[in-house]
């Protein structure tokens, strides 16, 4: 084990009991809980330790500086602490425990930024605890209004501003703009780092995705005296369209999933009347997407007439191509002969990238699984990772 | 409209609000709330009407008599009042308002029974409140324990012994040796008597069926990262074994189907770690039920491989073919000049079946249809079941 490596552990170390569920080994670190709220005094602690001043955003966003907040130009690094339930321990809280490990690094070695330095902690990423993901960035940037920000609530009824202690600000236009770069470093989704034998890689794009429901109606109805050829029911167009689904998916190099069912009345001696499903779909290209769900779309249709059943498919939401700063992307994959790839998950990186040059590193994984108590990382993998967000932050901040 | 259609009707509506939804349009008259105990309070007064002494028999079933209660070599008929969540109007009390009609046919024509005539109104027959369907027939006939009855919990954490007011009494053998037959009047639930063009059949078994848990394993993950190759998704084995059973009961002339799902998480964005589907199955005879649930599971299993997933078949109930009395079905087939079918579905007759000899008369239900608001009847064709139920009992109890 290298002495970064170590350095690594030990820090990690700090934080890795916080929020676990103890049955699962997942972590329940939903935003503004206990939990997270422990892992936000660890930050400022942290930032204290390094004699960073600390500023929130007024939305839950947490900054802690190297040099002066007000001096503009700066380069932004950080994640966020929240999880999904019983996610991964690393899924966001790397990228943060990475930024303050590099900062030690170039401290070590006597390097210091000529603009500020800020790592950020963003709040509800995942939208796990409010039902918006990356909740806090949009905020920021003013993609959600704050005040319908504040009257989310969570599943216990209590609201945002209510677990935030106030109404959020929302955008900070003249904050947004003192920012000139930022840099999301984030345990790798998938497996591509494995294949490439790399512990680190560049991030282009993340993938256009979306959500469409689908809601199949047929007739409810007895199970026991209904004749096959009498039922009109819905489950069978349902149980079609997933594996169409997987299917179209499969045939264009995309992503479809259905893991999300609704069934009523949800009987077992019950014909259903309705079963709802929702397919999550994702694409390297826009058209490409277009074309699956409109696929999907259509074999449902035939399948319902096939079935006597009706189908509704409905958009709930649909997120573009998100294109990083192609320089900056390019620049990086360069500095750190990292290969470059996309990823089909969303991201504050998403989120800001609208607003100004920004770019992800991903550190392997060496399960390939994430959302899951099983995501995992190396501490050799991590080390080369903050390794990598030196390099990066040296080049972007200090030149 | 005839006379019969008439009264039928007029007495008809005195209970048709009762436990109604006007949102579905539904019913809900679980046992023993409030909507079933005023029904039960109307069939007390209907007795008293017609100087029919009530009895219960320390389950929840109750007895309303013409003749002498202790005299033994009685004819029983009956049905219940409890409904599934929103089901329709005739299942159950349709049998009821029946044999009061038809009690008022015989006196009308001048007709008195030689044996005792009693008419019965049985307790949580759908098992909508306690789980356990034909629960009141089953404690009379010692098929369910009193203890194990009593601390049955509905979905608020109410037992059945807290709902009925004191442990229930069990087995009354020496009450059941007191019948000597019984006739349950239903509605159809089914389409065979819209094909044979008949108002009224006569059924001579109850299918054999069970229900089968599906359990699906596979791997959570994240539904936007993780390559299609690299899934290990159990709603894939799910849907396919939907169609599968689907498939197979209609090349066996069975009945297949899995009208209930439970998935883990169930969010959009998460490649399901485990499905669990119910497989309700049914046949004319127990060497088909069992070749198709088998063959169900083969195709589950085989597609499980496929998809990297596991499978687990476990059996959660089975109930083997009733076959009703033969020389009563028959007999009362050749009285009305009615069509004799069998059906899939359970009946308190099921349950004495085992114990006296037993039949059922089904009435036509024109949309087939039945566990739904869209549950139907004619009242012409009700006026049918009620005269095809006097007749009945007059050949039984008159002669």
């Amino acid at each position: 084990m290298t002495d970064l490596a170590g350095r690594f552990r030990q820090l990690w170390d700090e934080i890795a009991p916080i929020g676990r569920d103890p049955r699962s080994g997942g972590y329940l670190r939903y935003a503004l809980t206990e939990p997270e709220l422990r892992l936000r005094d660890w930050f400022r602690d942290q930032a204290a330790r390094r004699g960073m001043p600390v500023t929130d955003d007024g939305n839950g966003n947490l900054f802690a500086w190297w040099g002066d907040p007000e001096a503009g130009d700066a380069v932004l690094t950080g994640s966020h602490f929240d999880s999904v339930p019983h996610g991964g321990a690393y899924d966001g809280p790397l990228g943060i425990v990475s930024a303050f490990l590099a900062v030690d690094e170039l401290r070590t070695a006597g390097v210091a930024p000529v603009r500020p330095l800020a790592l950020g902690a963003f709040v509800e990423e995942e939208g796990a605890r409010f039902g918006v993901p990356c909740l806090g960035s949009r905020l920021l940037t003013g993609a959600l209004a704050p005040q319908r920000a504040a009257g989310l609530v969570d599943a216990d009824g209590v609201s945002f501003a209510e677990a935030w202690g106030g109404p959020p600000a929302g955008a900070r236009p003249e904050l947004l703009g003192r920012f000139a770069a930022f840099v999301e470093l984030h345990v790798e989704q998938g497996r591509a780092l494995i294949e490439a034998d790399a512990p680190v890689a560049v991030a282009d794009a993340i993938w256009p995705h979306g959500r469409w429901r689908l809601d199949f109606t047929g007739e409810g109805n007895h199970a026991g005296t209904t004749r096959m050829a009498d039922r009109r029911d819905p489950m069978l167009t349902y149980a079609f369209t997933v594996l169409a689904a997987n299917k179209e998916a499969r045939l264009r190099g995309a992503h479809a999933t259905v893991g999300r069912v609704a069934v009523e009345p949800n009987a077992t001696n019950a014909i259903p009347s309705k079963v709802t499903g929702w397919l999550d779909a994702r694409a390297a290209e826009q058209e490409t997407l277009s074309g699956l769900v409109e696929a999907v779309h259509a074999k449902a249709a035939e399948r319902a007439r096939r079935d006597g059943t009706d189908v509704l498919l409905t958009e709930e939401s649909a997120t573009p191509l998100v294109a990083f700063d192609g320089g900056l992307a390019g620049r990086l994959a360069a500095l750190l002969g990292a290969p470059v790839l996309p990823t089909g998950a969303g991201h504050d990186a998403g989120v800001l990238a609208a607003h100004l040059p920004t770019a992800m590193l991903f550190v392997r994984n060496p399960t390939g699984v994430s959302h899951s108590p099983a995501e995992s990382a190396t501490d050799a993998d991590c080390a080369a990772g903050v390794t990598a967000l030196a390099r990066v932050l040296e080049e972007l901040a200090c030149r």
